[in-house]
């Protein structure tokens, strides 16, 4: 196989990336972006290497423990817990939140052979009862997967004295009701509140 | 910056990935993906260093002469000019085309600074006056800036003796009358042959 061929097989392994793309994206490189791929190469070999997890949020970190963990600045009593360090981020970004984290990397899903240890329940579990958390904000996504993941972190929450509260669920901002689907409609619909005056 | 940070960035170079995409990559590359990765940063590496252009095609090679020009097995008397090496290749996959090729890397564009000398087309014509080319495919592509390119290649090729042929016009296969352009409409119309019994 011909070098070129090989780097766009090599691109396929890029999340929705293609035959075609990967094509795109090797001609772009060798024509337009040589030293952006030196760079690529060189921060991907290293950032595979040397990226690891964070030993207290088990987010992604190159350090022991990540920044925000470490972090003087943040209130230790609220714990957010989500399933991935991609929701970790929208969250970082969209919210003022100023408590930690725990990423799950994943959801509970027996069938897939994923349970409580492969979401790192039990050292959750350790820093429950250490005491030092209050609250444990379940941010898990609104999918079957993700509501069975919460209702078991709620009881784990729970069986330590922490109390723990759930992202609101209801029309997405901007949202058209002709558009929304029936289950989000159904549920906005049944947790209607009375309109502050 | 952290290392993280760096890998989102240098995704960037790649065409069409933006800041989200480029996120999702390295997520991606670093739950699921670190052998892939391993293997993309090498072969990267590896590409932007050692891939040239061939001597006599100017399509990427890593060789001084392309296994297509090199090979034995190709009709040397037909030229088929393209503007990139994508185009080529979809020649190649998509066609029957046994003769060789040459690659402009781009088209005539006075106005960005892109003139004969920047497309080869010194070589070229040394190459045609070699004499052992008979027919000149003009394959650029249906744009203006192609048309003017084409223009001119027809002229090179008729300099030399050599007869320039291109690409035929008109509906694409599958194309429904009524979403075509007009332009395309037009000549389909214009040039309409008559059906065969």
């Amino acid at each position: 196989m011909s070098l070129l061929e090989q780097l766009i097989e090599a691109f396929r392994v890029l999340p929705g990336v293609g035959r075609k793309t990967a094509q795109r994206m090797a001609y772009h490189v060798l024509e337009r972006g040589r030293d952006g791929g030196r760079d690529l190469s060189r921060v991907l070999a290293e950032a595979v290497e040397r990226i690891g997890h964070c030993s207290q949020c088990r987010d992604f970190s190159e350090t022991e423990v990540c920044a925000v963990c470490a972090s003087g600045g943040r209130d230790r009593q609220v714990l957010c817990v989500v399933e991935s360090p991609a929701d970790r981020l929208a969250i970082e970004t969209a919210t003022g939140y100023r408590g930690l984290y725990y990423v799950l990397q994943g959801r509970l899903s027996p069938l897939d052979g994923i349970g409580p240890r492969e979401l790192g329940l039990e050292a959750l579990a350790t820093r429950l009862a250490a005491g030092e958390v209050g609250e444990m904000i379940v941010a898990t996504s609104a999918t079957v997967e993700g509501e069975t993941t919460a209702h078991y972190l709620a009881q784990l929450a729970r069986q330590h004295g922490v109390r723990p509260s759930r992202l609101a669920q209801g029309l997405p901002l901007g949202g058209e009701l002709e558009y929304v689907d029936r289950g989000t409609l159904s549920h906005a619909f049944g947790s209607r509140a009375e309109m502050p005056r």
